[in-house]
């Protein structure tokens, strides 16, 4: 299968209260490329959290007025060193500053994590499905560091419709021999994927995968599939 | 821009001595999508390691006959549960049982991760170049898990020819606001973006992207941008 990847031009500032789905199916119903049932739409977290109201007040004078605020969101520090604090998230996420930043969001404001980012994507999933009648796999992405590896990537914060985690325990290799541990996490490969297309500075906060296998497109939960119970965590 | 990912089939089983890089370039000039000045080939480390003969035998018989050379490849152990190591090669990958594995291998033998994945890949493309006179980037990835997160992703392990890192500090964010910290590692993305069209069990060993940023296109080492100083590191 070829996928082809296409950034999703258009989408204007979003104010809370914005009804994202719509909002989403309209401009790429709009798009030269369309909207058709089994495409994946990646929707960074900045638009989700802005849609949603997850945002605070900052002092921006004072580039470290966040910090507080990182202190209070995150439930456990797992390591500090100068101003870079990982977190644990109390969605299960460990990350910078639990998640929380200043990029792409207007002077004086910071953006939280969604409250529940799987919620979140069926949401989004919902209202297309509702207004277009359209059954899409949405993702909410979001950019984090990686311990052992410099640069940031994006990773799915929240998926509907579309698999977080592809088991292929029990297939078979190209030499016929069982695959032994291959659970491929392929909501943070698509992330990943649509992250190559919207950039950071360009601003372009959603992206549209088509060609995605269609055995992938099913519920699923980030949180239930993807993050690690710290009990089986070897790095907490 | 729009990103396209090819699965190139039709690559042969490797054996040791092929010339990657002129087979690759002469599979991709057959398939309908050609190859193009600007491409970026993605090559799973599998088809790397036999072709230059990075293999071991193991006893077919024994499932953990390959832990001792675990052992002997890595230069530190950072963690152990049950069967379960967790290495630090000597390329300065953080990753499980040093990247030795047993899929998509004939029974008896293990592969080992490439001797210098940069120069595989510097390779590949040069031979692309010299048989013809195409500039591409390639990208060798492998497989790895994740601290915190469920599911292997693919990740890059050498590149020539393609960023590793791109460096956004200095960029403007759609607010005019300097970006803070945003380093990404696009080669990470394009290799997990290239994973979702080869798959583990397919056996499709590349991957072609095309639509790459043009400003990516550059001189790059995956040891020297992407691997972190043990000594800046704070999980090892």
């Amino acid at each position: 299968m070829t996928l082809v990847i296409h950034p999703v031009h258009g989408i204007p500032e979003i104010t809370v209260g914005v009804d994202l789905g719509s909002l989403i199916g309209e401009v790429c119903y709009s798009a030269d490329f369309g909207l058709i049932d089994g495409d994946v739409l990646v929707v960074t977290q900045k638009i989700v959290s802005k849609a949603e109201g997850a945002m605070v007040e900052i002092d921006q004078n004072d580039p470290l007025s966040h910090k507080p605020i990182v202190e209070r969101e995150a439930v456990r520090i797992l390591r500090r060193r100068g101003d870079l604090i990982i977190t644990e998230t109390k969605h299960g996420f460990v990350c910078a500053n639990a998640g929380i930043d200043l990029s792409n969001v207007a002077r004086g404001h910071a953006a939280l994590l969604p409250e529940d980012s799987d919620r979140s994507a069926r949401r989004i999933r919902d209202r297309i499905r509702g207004t277009q009648g359209l059954s899409v796999g949405v993702i909410v992405s979001d950019t984090f560091g990686r311990p052992w590896r410099r640069g940031v990537t994006d990773v799915a914060i929240g998926c509907a419709g579309i698999a977080a985690v592809v088991d292929l325990r029990g297939t078979e290799d190209a030499f016929g021999r069982e695959l032994m541990v291959t659970e491929v996490c392929v909501a943070d490969e698509l992330a990943a994927a649509a992250d190559l297309v919207c950039g950071k500075a360009e601003g372009v906060p959603v992206a549209l995968v088509r060609g995605v296998d269609p055995n992938w497109l099913r519920d699923s939960s980030i949180r239930e599939e993807v993050v690690r119970n710290p009990a089986e965590d070897l790095f907490r």
